[in-house]
C-alpha cells in the first residue's frame, strides 16, 4: 500500500478559512454530558451548532445542515432513532463511537450506523480497535491504547467505510485508505475537561462542508493542538483551561495551523 | 392603535429589586444544551432554579413555582408531556419556541401550548415570524431577520395570546397589545455563547412573580444588555465572556438599569 | 448510643491519596443540569467519570466501575430503569435524592432504591428529613432546614441503610449508625453554582473504592470546603468561582485536608 504524505499545511489553513467565510450549520446528536461545551466550541470556532435529536425532526434537520455529528455517549432510545434518521439523508457526517465495545446498546448501534458510511470516524485508540473488531474496547471513555497501536485497525476501518478515521491521543493519527497524517502537540489538560474529544468530532463535522473528510479531520486536530497549547499557557488548572480553550478557538487564525501536521 | 411609551426606567429597577427581595422558584423545562447555563444564570441573578421536566411531577412543581419556562430546543416525548402539564396549572409562564417553523414536532407543540396563554413569548425574529404565521422560520436557532422586521408579527401574536412578546436581536423589541419598548446595547459576544437567549427567557420567568409580563420582559432584556456589556469589557473571548456574564448578573444593581429602555 | 469521634484528619488525606494513586472509574446516573460540571469536577479531582444511564448498559457498567452515583434530579423513565440496574450489581453507590418528598415519581424511586442499601445517602437537610419520613421536603432543590435539624433523621436513615448519611449545609454533617462528623468551612458561593452538591455526591462515589463510606463522605466534604474557600478567595462572582473551584480541586493536596474535620 502506498502511504501518501499528509495534507499540506496550507490545506488546513484553507479549511479553517472556508469555515469562517461560510459558517456551517452543524447538527449534533451528542451525549448529555457535553452538549453545552460542544455547542460553545462550535460557536467559538465560527460555526453554527444545533442539537436536534428528536425523531421526526432529526432527519429533516440533517438535510439542511452542512455537517452532522453522531456521538454515542448517552444514546437514549429517542437519540438512537434520531441518529438513524440523520445518517440516512446523505449529509456528510462524523461518527464518534464513545465507549464502543463492551456496552451492547451503543455497540450494536455503532455497527449499524457504520453501514451508512460516515465521512469520518473519530475515537480514541481503544474505541477504534473495538469498532474495527480488533480489540475489546477501553475502560469506558478512557483509552487504554495509543493511537499508533490502532493504526492497522484504523486503516482497515477506513477501507471499509470509504472514509477517514481519526484516532485521538497524545499524537493524533488520521488515516484514510491510503494516506496517513499525524498531529502532535496539544496539552494533557484537554484530557481533564469532559468533552474535549467529543467537541473535536463536532469540529470535524463543521469543517466537512468546506473540506474533504481527510483534510477536515487533520484540520480539526491541528486546531485542537494549537488552541490547547495556548489555553494551557494561561490556565491555572482544568477549569480555567476550558475557558481559555474556547477563547483560543475564537482567536485562532488560519495561518496558525501552518506546520502543525506531520506525515 | 395607540402605542404607549415603554415602561419607565424605575419599573425595571423595581422588578429586579422584587426578585432580589423575594427569590422566586423558577421551573424550567428547557433544552439539554443550556440547562446548566440557564440554572447558573438564574442563581447568579438571585433566583432559585429547578428543572423538573418529568411527567407526573412537572405540573405539581409548576403549581408551587413563581414562574415557569417552557423552551422547545430539544423536546423529548417526556418533555412535551411535562410541558403540557406545566402550562395547565395557571402559574405565569414563558414560551421560548426555539427553531419553530420548519421542524414539525416542536412547531405542533408550540401552537398547542400557545392556546394556554403564555405571559411572555420570547424568541428571535425568525421564530416570532414563524409562530405568528408570517414567516418560514430561520436557520435552526439562528435568526435571519431583525427584530423590527417582526414588529407586526409580534404585535399580532401579543394580541392573540393577551400577553407580551419579546423579540431578541441587536436591539431587543418588547411588545404587548398596545405598548412597545426597545432595549439597545449588549454585546455580540452573547451570540457566541450557547443559551444566551434561552437563559434570557428564564430570567423573564424569574421576574414574573414580581412584575407584570411586559415589565418582566423589558427588565430581563435590560439586565442582559448591562451584564453583556460589562462582561465584554473584561473578556478575552467567548469562553471568558460567559464566565464574566454570570459574575455580572450577580453584581448588577437595580439602579444600573436606569436609562436602558427606549420607547 | 455511643457517638465516636470523627475520622482522623489523616484518614481524609489517605482517602484522597488513594484516589490519586488509583484513579477510579465512577459511573454517574445524574440529572441533566449538572452532568457537565459533575464530570469536570471528577476529572479535576483525578477520577475518571462516565455517565452511562441507558437501560441494558447501566448495570453492566456499574459492575466495572469502582463507585456509582444515582442522582434523582431529572429522573427520566430510562434513567429510572438504569438506576435500578446499576444499584443491583453490588458496587458501592451513593444516592442523592434531589427534591425528594413532594414530587411523587422520584420519591417512589428513592424509597425503592433505598432498599438496595446505598453506601452513602447525600442530600440537604430537607431531603434527608423527607427521605427519613420526618419532613415534607424543602422547596425543590433548596433546603429550608439546617443540617443539625436533620441529625436524628440522618441517624435513623443510616441505621436503616447500614450506611452513611451526609447532610450538606453551612456545616456539613456526616453520620453513620454510631459516628458523627462535622465539616465546617467552605463558601456561600458554592450555593450560587448549580450542581455544587450534586458533584459532591459524585466525589463521594469516587472515594468509595479507596475508603470506607463514612470516611469517603467526610473526605469529600473536606475537599469541597477547602476548594470552595480557595476559589472564593480569587473569584469575582459565581461564574469565576465555578471555574476556580475546578482549578482548586485539581490542585488540592492530601495534606490540605488536615484539621478540616470536627467531631
Amino acid at each position: 500500500m502506498v502511504v501518501r504524505t499528509s495534507s499540506s499545511p496550507s490545506t488546513a489553513a484553507e479549511a479553517l478559512s472556508a469555515l469562517r467565510n461560510a459558517p456551517p450549520l452543524v447538527q449534533c446528536i451528542t451525549n448529555a454530558v457535553v452538549t453545552n461545551f460542544t455547542a460553545n466550541a462550535l460557536l467559538a470556532l465560527g460555526a453554527s451548532p444545533a442539537m436536534c435529536d428528536i425523531p421526526g425532526e432529526a432527519g429533516m434537520f440533517a438535510g439542511v445542515a452542512g455537517g452532522v455529528l453522531v456521538n454515542l455517549g448517552t444514546p437514549t432510545a429517542e437519540q438512537r432513532e434520531a441518529a438513524r434518521e440523520a445518517v440516512a439523508v446523505g449529509t456528510p457526517w462524523v461518527l464518534d463511537p464513545v465507549a464502543v465495545g463492551a456496552l451492547p446498546v451503543r455497540t450494536a448501534l455503532a455497527h449499524e450506523l457504520l453501514e451508512a458510511g460516515p465521512a469520518i470516524v473519530r475515537g480514541n485508540a481503544s474505541e477504534i480497535l473495538a469498532l474495527a473488531g480488533a480489540g475489546a474496547g477501553g475502560r469506558g471513555v478512557d483509552s487504554t491504547d495509543t493511537p499508533d497501536a490502532a493504526l492497522d485497525a484504523a486503516r482497515a476501518l477506513a477501507v471499509r467505510t470509504g472514509g477517514t478515521v481519526a484516532v485521538s491521543g497524545a499524537v493524533d493519527l488520521i488515516v484514510d485508505a491510503d494516506r496517513t497524517a499525524r498531529v502532535p502537540g496539544g496539552s494533557d489538560l484537554l484530557t481533564r475537561v469532559t468533552g474535549g474529544g467529543c467537541a473535536l468530532g463536532a469540529a470535524m463535522a463543521a469543517l466537512l462542508p468546506g473540506a474533504a473528510p481527510f483534510d477536515a479531520a487533520v484540520t480539526a486536530s491541528a486546531i485542537w493542538a494549537v488552541a490547547s497549547e495556548r489555553a494551557a499557557a494561561v490556565a491555572a488548572g482544568p477549569g480555567s483551561f476550558a475557558v481559555a480553550f474556547l477563547d483560543a478557538l475564537a482567536a485562532i487564525d488560519p495561518a496558525d495551523l501552518d506546520g502543525r501536521v506531520a506525515a
